[in-house]
């Protein structure tokens, strides 16, 4: 038998009670023992739930345990959730972890403490829910030198995106419902202006490449700017609107990465990726391109997820699984020099004429019950000549695209 | 540095000596450690070729060489493989294959030959060629029981049918000029009558149920039968016809497995997987529905997983990676009582009133230049029961469905 403790018994750390209760013949054997919740920490008292004969207030009582072995820690944000995590993997025991801002911010340092220590420091919950990605690109992408990684990381922008395209309402209208319906947070910035794509996004290249990318240097961009609109001219265009975090290794040897709406093609793999899912895309030199898609989050795609990681904690009982990410920062490329075709509207003061003076050959798109503007979809070219050139048109909006 | 030897320099083996020369520096550092390959076995000489340097034709070189530690079996078919497998892991060394057929019929076995031995038995490369799907069933879907693996498994029964789907071709037309692209095998039997996928779904039942599926037990239908008018009809359903190995865990407790050419609904998460790509579907009853895409085979993306396993193998030298997979044999559940709704097509010297007596409520669908016959989609009714019935009309076609 092997003792664990749940740090947090909110959405994410029930799940993980309850899948463990639920699976646990199963999971005990892909385990080799029985895995035993002995603590579950939380500042809260839970009257007449069963976790109460395990319910702690005091981390204290955790970390000094000698028989815990696993701490699961799914509180998310970075205070107390670092400082438990570094005490945990100090005192010996592994960590199964779902919290994305702190493998984010401090995922290289802790793998090293947990190196030290040789124990484990596992987070496949932090990216894409209950998505295989973390141990993917870490254990089975290892013959390839990876070219993108291209993902839809947040469930609850993609579900407000694919509301607007199939029931034709504004981004305001759909918002308001997910918020009803518990699929958005009261507050949704961290969504919908894309920080939460943008963690992701980060871990997932950090991983990939071996070194640091701190999340703060990558651009981002929400879709709280989307309309009804945009989305009839990508329907137009047979086209998706997709908040994509994406990293592509380029010519020039340098990174770019960027969290921001796309146009994608319906026939991209991420295309059909809808409501709530995500999806992962990845291109290796060797393997070409492969996805990965599921559901992103939820509390029990969630906790399977970490109950993975546990599982394989109990598995590696002491030893360390080589997880090569380095503290060194990585210097990402200057997003002035990221390349791609732009979708633009354009108020129809701007004439055709100008805009093909400015913007050489372009491919224009119209639609029927939409006046007073038009769009078009430029060739290939860099965010930096993209600014300059956009300042000549009475721009109304542009949207990138991977088209 | 560790050596390592390549059995077999056909496509495959080729492709995996192109990866660890292309890839090498990622690779090494991946390992921990150089790799080095020190012998290429084949019985031809490959005059000119730089393999020229490391070829051997006698096994017994590699196999009683102490300093071999991994090798890769990439010759395909059940001999003389298995006894050099065999061989190799009872002389401690690890092996990783890309031989579906080896692992089909021997791979509990050589898991247990390897586990005595302390060394590895891998063979990510044998489903779905270069995506990851053996190593997250093993270790990344472990907190999960497994209620669905539905795949397409064969990248050249794929490319047919979306070939049949985009262009109008017939069966016969397609297959000449996939053979003519080298798409398809001259000798097209195991593709097309869907022997290659049956060991694939054989292979992930298997490890997601801990115990031997024998892949004779699987009911194998192909995709010879399947008809330009079969496509527009799916299409007039909003469906695609895609070649399914398909295993179902079913309330009775039973497992339900099954290749066969599908109508399955565009929104699948199938439904877009398509020319040479394969797509693998699995539902788990806590994480729910999760897909894996990518290129189901070819030289390079077959050989990026074949090296990915040899980099597991350098990191888990002298551990055995633990893998749930014993000899003894499932009994699958009997097909007369698999249930699923079915199209069917029927000349019209049937009455509707006929097929409504026969098959209670059916869905009607027609094609306006398609005369002489009609079609209807079933409720969902067993394979025992289908066949009863269907004596009972002049049926021209039937085809299964996960609609």
């Amino acid at each position: 038998m092997i003792n664990i403790a749940v740090l947090g018994y909110g959405t994410v750390g029930s799940g993980v009670v309850e899948v463990i209760n639920k699976n646990h013949a199963s999971i005990n054997k892909r385990a080799g023992q029985e895995v035993n919740i002995k603590y579950v920490l939380d500042l809260r008292d839970f009257p007449g739930d069963p976790v109460e004969k395990v319910l702690v207030h005091d981390y204290s009582v955790i970390v000094n345990d000698p028989e815990v072995k696993i701490i699961v820690e799914v509180m998310g944000g970075i205070k107390p959730a670092y400082d438990f995590t570094k005490q945990a993997l100090e005192a010996g025991k592994s960590v199964c972890t779902s919290n994305k801002e702190l493998v984010a911010a401090h995922g290289a340092e802790l793998l090293a403490i947990a190196k030290a220590n040789n124990v484990n420091f596992l987070f496949e919950a932090s990216v894409g829910g209950g998505i295989p990605i973390i141990r993917p690109l870490n254990q089975s992408l290892t013959a390839d030198e990876i070219t993108e990684i291209t993902g839809i990381l947040n469930g609850t922008t993609n579900y407000i995106l694919s509301k607007m395209t199939d029931e034709g309402k504004s981004f305001e209208e759909v918002l308001k419902r997910a918020q009803e319906k518990g699929y958005a947070e009261r507050n949704p910035e961290a969504d919908v202006e894309g920080y939460d794509a943008c963690r992701k996004i980060a871990i997932l290249t950090s991983l990939a490449l071996g070194k640091q990318v701190d999340y703060r240097d990558i651009y981002t961009e929400g879709i709280t700017k989307i309309t009804k609109t945009d989305i009839e001219y990508a329907k137009a265009l047979h086209a998706s609107i997709k908040l994509l975090g994406t990293s592509k290794w380029e010519d020039d040897g340098k990174i770019y990465s960027m969290v921001a709406p796309f146009m994608i093609d319906s026939d991209h793999p991420l295309g059909h990726v809808n409501g709530v899912f995500n999806g992962i895309f990845v291109n290796g030199n060797m393997l070409g391109d492969t996805m990965f898609y599921g559901k992103g989050a939820g509390k029990l795609p969630t906790a399977s997820a970490v109950v993975a990681d546990v599982v394989d904690a109990v598995k590696h009982q002491g030893t360390n699984i080589m997880t090569i990410w380095e503290q060194d920062k990585v210097e990402l490329g200057d997003r002035a020099n990221f390349a791609c075709r732009f979708f633009v509207r354009v108020a129809d003061t701007t004439s055709k004429e100008t805009i093909e003076k400015v913007f050489g050959e372009v491919e224009y798109v119209t639609l029927a019950d939409v006046s007073g503007e038009y769009a078009f979809l430029t060739e290939k070219l860099t965010e930096g000549a993209f600014e300059e050139k956009s300042k000549q048109v009475d721009m109304i909006m542009r949207i990138r695209t991977a088209l």
